[in-house]
């Protein structure tokens, strides 16, 4: 049996006991969790270290080491992440549906756990104790897989987690870190069907589209997010400027920015002058279509490429359109399906965009920036799921379980 | 472009309109539908006929042959599956969950449409007009890809439904069939990202397999059913004889219809004569452990792989365990994830039994034969869900469905 496979088996069995545990059992787990990551902070730290010191000598990028660097602070938050996982409500043993039959059986669709979560994501350490706490809370097993910048503190994180999860009476195995962090490994994990239920990537579009291509497990395709603002010929300029200017520039390297900007052609020439300044205070670089150009002649020129790009940086797309219908049909042909506004004070217009448009998250005068599960009152994120099929939009732990029918029967028999 | 690539993107374009038809729309299709099927009823006679005597020529099996044939009966139950679908509530436009936020920010999740969805299925040609009556009322497209047994009855099929609902208005490509039959054509299906959003595979064990290989779609697993009636110490026994009966003998060749009976050892000597009996008399064959043998010397001996079978024919693999955690742990290993039973009258048993098996359907005191769409009142069934993503056990119109966030805002962006 390979490594792999034996963290699989050790899950699935883990993840039996995971499901019968009580809300009390998990709570006190994640407790137990965050005191020991306190009071295992230099050994985190150190371990951090030699991630940090391996990444200078390969030369990360400045932005990667970042994200891999953790700090006093950066270990606190995990901490108070996981407690206030522990605050959440259970998911577990919800009835979400039942009815009684006429021949008197009685069906309950009850919440479960999915089993055996895998998690694929790259270099914030800060992940493999989110995702943990994510998983445990919702009475799942946790496969982490890590990137290979971050593998020791990964391996130290697991450590002192899962050490901890036990020592409160989890079961061994529902915690485990792949510790290699070579390609085969992971494709491994993407086929462990029979052991994982569901795997869910956590990273670039490349990553994604890997775990997407490769995996013979369900997949929940997360994140990517080539999100537009549309201005109606009915927008209120002053809240579309707001708008504009918060969903490109207030945090720009998230999935949920801005990277198209749509102008009804209506009110093109009255306020692309006036967006292009207030974004260009910000440091934006507008690349226009040919319409834009006319307005804005200093612009760069956008190309075909542009319209599908998720820029993550200051850079926006500005195109103007005749009609809603091609914002609309631009929206639907060229996006990710994650993040979508309409800025307009015209009734029939919003009704129609949020109607039409075909994503995860629709907006009618607010920006996109939103889209996230703290800003939606869920508590936590696993993740933004830009499929259809089980969640779509922000996840939290509910999207983490299933549901099972129980059949309550007197001895009937199909006739 | 190839023709497949080229039903993907007129399945898209269809979807986007789809989604946004009235109920009375779509019920005035399905109607139209199924008046079609009844007033087409000869040429649909004369497309089936091609196919039998193909079959006759190629040999195909008597069961297979069975399944493929039309009758003027048949016919008739495929227009009446329509009317009753068309007068099932519509699953889109329901408002699942929704809140406002402390920022005045309102969110609603609301049930849209899936977009395209594939159902790759095997011989029977009432597949098509099912499959496709489900998918017009819950807003999708849909593309057919049935076996090449069926081609001919098929392609009259699609031609005529489809030309109905295009008639009364549905938008062009909403109904559409892949006429190719050859495995690349299947495959190129598999792989149509950004134009498929989910694949159903409907059929034997080895085209589930096949599709959840191959696919780089989402795919919801449908249907492999080793199903386990366990006999516990507090089983009264003739409800217990009553439902081995049913589960095993009522229907075999079914997924819901038992596969394998465990017996408590405190029972066995009891009622395992009793069981023989009552199912020797419907011809079932029995294939036992050891200590089954012990009680009826006769059978025949099961060996490890018939606890992973799922023979759907007059056969019965039998086992006696020590414990009721022993009956959990054989069906957690060995079986699929789809109907299990206790018979018990034992509370706390019962009540280990429908937390532990991790399955999508667990009965106390009752037939597993129960588990389907139809027998839930869930009105209608495209098929049963063996996976733990999006849906679990038997799925409805409500299954071809996703949901989407909208939020209504007046002009607020993040902080």
């Amino acid at each position: 049996m390979s490594l792999i496979e034996d963290l699989g088996v050790r899950a699935k069995e883990a993840s039996l006991k995971m499901a019968t545990l009580t809300s009390q059992a998990k709570n006190r787990a994640l407790e137990e969790m965050a005191q020991a990551i306190i009071f295992n902070k230099e050994e985190i730290l150190k371990g951090n270290q030699e991630d940090i010191k391996a990444g200078n000598e390969s030369g990360l990028s400045s932005a990667l080491m970042d994200r891999l660097k953790l700090s006093d602070e950066r270990i606190g938050d995990m901490a108070q992440g996981l407690l206030e996982v522990a605050a959440l409500p259970d998911p577990v043993g919800e009835i979400v549906d039942g009815w009684r039959l006429p021949n008197g059986l009685e069906i309950q669709k009850v919440r479960v756990p999915m089993g055996v979560i895998g998690i694929i994501y790259e270099a914030r350490p800060n992940v493999t104790v989110d995702a943990a706490g994510l998983c445990v809370k919702s009475g799942n097993a946790v496969i982490l897989r890590g990137s290979s910048s971050a593998i020791n503190s990964n391996r130290v994180l697991t450590d002192i987690i899962s050490k901890a999860a036990e020592g409160s009476g989890l079961p061994a195995g529902c915690i485990q870190l792949v510790t290699l962090t070579d390609r085969e490994s992971a494709k491994e994990l993407m086929r462990l069907r029979g052991y994982v239920d569901v795997l869910i990537p956590r990273g670039g579009a490349g990553l994604i589209r890997t775990v997407v291509e490769e995996s013979t497990v369900a997949v929940i395709e997360t994140g990517v997010g080539n999100c537009h603002t549309y201005i109606d010929a009915g927008a209120d300029m002053l809240k579309a400027l707001k708008i504009v200017v918060n969903a490109k520039c207030q945090r720009p390297g998230v999935c949920n920015a801005m990277e198209t900007m749509l102008v009804h052609e209506a009110v093109a020439e009255e306020f692309l002058p006036r967006a292009a300044e207030a974004l260009g205070e910000r440091g934006v670089l507008l690349k226009g279509c040919e319409r834009t150009m006319r307005i804005l002649p200093d612009i760069e020129a956008a190309t075909e490429e542009d319209w599908y790009k998720e820029y993550l940086d200051l850079i926006l797309a500005v195109r103007v359109v005749p009609t809603l219908e091609d914002a609309i049909s631009h929206i639907n042909t060229y996006g990710s399906k994650h993040s979508e506004a309409i800025v307009t004070e015209d009734y029939s217009a919003a009704r129609r965009f949020v109607n039409q448009v075909d994503s995860a998250d629709v907006y009618i005068n607010a920006s996109t920036r939103f889209t996230d599960g703290n800003q939606y009152g869920l508590g936590a994120e696993i993740g933004i799921s830009t499929q259809k099929l089980h969640a779509r939009g922000p996840m939290s732990i509910r999207e983490l379980t299933t549901t099972k029918f129980i059949i309550y029967g007197d001895g009937q028999v199909r006739s």
